[in-house]
């Protein structure tokens, strides 16, 4: 009794002192810089996917697409058919998103050349990166679809976007993100499905370095900003970046019970634990609420991959639902329903955000820090927002997953073992 | 009987037609101007002043001073006594602001130097006019105080300020306010206290302006840039000018008790209505709830007139307070009181706005059309969202006026007559 109690104290010391620097990072977006030059280990032969690693062979659907897709867009195979052999051989090496700092959406694809957000916590030094968002086509990478246009649009964020938005963040000395989302999640953003606000804030951020490269060319100007006005979802990757930089630095600390990332691959759902290293625990696909674009049904909803949870891992998205109330046109559901399901993930988590706050719930703080040992003490996972793809690629619509609990129960099995 | 229930229905179509109007309406700035030049029958010695016309004698505190102020800065008198004794003479001559197509925040002082925003309301033709926001210092001439700081704030925005907003805006063609409108409603905003969102929303449509003028001047562009980002209530002024374009196409509806116009000075409140021509009804100043600045007390507000209130005569301000949670923080209250606040005031209106909608509600439209004869019948009147002034001038907080019911009395007596 008395040592299942010191045992408890101590998961919960290293519990705080996992959520406090949570809440101590401060990332700033530094540069933009392609993969296979700011991503270290990255090799001109590396594409990442997300979620758990699965063998070659057991990845399908819109992620398998994606994967060779890359292949081809990177110049590593000149058809779909040879890329498939080229990674069948292992003469292309397949690794994992969170394996190399990195976070996918959705399928998560990463080749060397595609510019990559470079998010630093300038409190404690670690990095991460997560792709620039493709635009706002209903056919991307992202969602499982490699097609003339969606090389088109990649080569277009690969040899004008990013090196426009280098330029730009350079010029600004970088830009630090908290600040924006801070203030997006009192303007209705939950920064996963909704990004609506930050992506404003952000293009507002960067105005003084767009009229500094308007001195040179306002056309380029006109080019970058033009892009951010199309895609409201741009802040998304950079919640992303940020959100990995955040879990990173309270990834292992020896004991702690707090869930450091969540990620999906087209056939399993799986978590990382700050004191259980770099395994994953997985289980199955969550389960799936929402809703379709028209002219869908829920039925043509397939798995893809997806690590954009990676929001929900530091309070975000999903944990908090009832700042972003204009989410229910597009996800589904009542206000009431996202009022609940924000209250259930304080029964999950261990501190309400101290600067992270819901207006709503006259600002009380967002949940922050899923501790697997309250997951499986209340049989409760984490809601995840998320977009929905189709089985054949594409997006088509957007709702909200459930965390499966095997995952938290292995997990909670190894850290008591 | 029969009787009665026909003139209900002319009423009712009447009042139809009117908020039909409102909802028609599309305002559109079109330019920003010098006041002497864009309003017609603004003379170079005319000064205008929030609220129903009071003899000069009346006019007392914070908007007897902002006058006196108004005329020393348009260089028609040499001193504040100089001033004076010129109104005193009428050789001023003062106006009301609504009489010229005007909106006055707070003290709501023009003279005809000073730029004012020009919107027109594409659908019917009129136009409506506000002054530029002076800036964000808490000492302003529009909340009572004149003193050499206030003076050079209002020559940087009349000569610097003004004329490149002009440029930009004209390069633009017009910027239109209610898409703006629309999405910062579901972005936080309630328009009236809040317009953080829609702030930011007009400073990224500005942009391609921008880029445009730094073809002649980065520093210049820098310049109105750095304005709209220091100033978060910028967009309060246009959302003011855009409520008056709407509310005035509403206004002369035979036989409509719609609410065209609220409006206090520093000793009344006062109504127009729609079937009741230029006539104010006019009753004691609202009673007034709300949240002080740190070193300040309620006993310290002091009344000095305003006419923001026109966004809540249009559906906006206090009767979408649902919209707006990030509110209780500055104005005091819950988000339960916001909430029931709003429904209230479906109680008084005639419609719900089709466009602007409040998300928590389940995109419930902003009730719209205040009735005279419904807040006579159910005693509930407009609830206002204000910034609130020290007795001495300067902003020292922000709450909520409720509308004292004798306007609506004497109006409804008077189309009863």
């Amino acid at each position: 009794m008395t040592q299942a109690t010191n045992v408890e104290i101590a998961r919960e010391e290293a519990n705080d002192r996992a959520v406090e620097r949570m809440v101590a990072s401060q990332p700033v977006l530094i540069d933009i810089q392609p993969a296979g030059q700011a991503v270290p280990g990255f090799k001109p032969n590396t594409i990442l996917t997300s979620g758990a690693p699965l063998s070659w062979g057991e990845y399908e659907g819109g992620q398998r697409r994606a994967i060779l897709g890359a292949v081809v867009f990177e110049g590593l195979a000149k058809s779909l058919d040879e890329a498939e052999s080229r990674v069948s051989s292992g003469e292309i090496e397949l690794g994992a998103c969170h394996d190399f700092g990195c976070v996918g959406s959705l399928t998560g694809v990463y080749s060397a050349s595609m510019p990559v957000l470079v998010v630093e916590d300038r409190t404690h030094g670690n990095r991460s990166f997560c792709t620039v968002y493709e635009g706002p086509a209903r056919e991307r990478l992202t969602y499982g679809i490699y097609n003339e246009q969606v090389h088109a649009n990649l080569e277009y964020v690969r040899d004008t976007i990013g090196p426009l938005l280098g330029r730009a963040v350079r010029h600004l000395g970088g830009v630090e993100l908290r600040p924006l989302m801070r203030r997006a999640l009192n303007m209705g953003d939950e920064l996963h499905t909704r990004n609506t606000a930050a992506t404003v804030l952000f293009t507002r951020e960067l105005v003084p370095a767009l009229l500094e490269l308007a001195r040179e060319s306002v056309d380029e100007s006109q080019k970058l900003f033009d892009f951010l006005y199309r895609s409201e979802v741009f802040f998304l990757h950079l919640s992303m970046a940020a959100s990995k930089a955040t879990a990173d630095a309270a990834h292992g600390i020896e004991g702690s019970s707090i869930v450091t990332a969540m990620a999906v691959s087209c056939r399993e759902f799986a978590i990382r634990v700050s004191g259980l290293g770099k395994e994953w625990f997985r289980g199955p696909i969550p389960q799936m609420q929402g809703k379709v674009f028209d002219g869908f049904t829920l039925e043509d909803v397939g798995q893809i991959g997806g690590e954009s949870m990676i929001t929900e891992t530091t309070g975000l998205g999903g944990l908090a639902q009832a700042a972003a109330f204009p989410l229910q046109a597009y996800n589904g559901g009542t206000s009431n329903q996202m009022v609940e399901n924000t209250l259930k993930m304080y029964e999950i988590t261990t501190r309400e955000h101290p600067e992270f706050s819901i207006p709503y719930l006259a600002f009380r703080g967002t949940p922050l820090g899923i501790d697997v040992s309250k997951v499986v003490a209340k049989g409760i996972t984490p809601i995840i927002d998320a977009g929905l793809a189709h089985k054949d690629g594409g997006q088509i619509g957007a709702g909200i997953l459930r965390a499966p609990v095997e995952p938290f129960k292995a997990a909670w099995e190894a850290l008591t073992r």
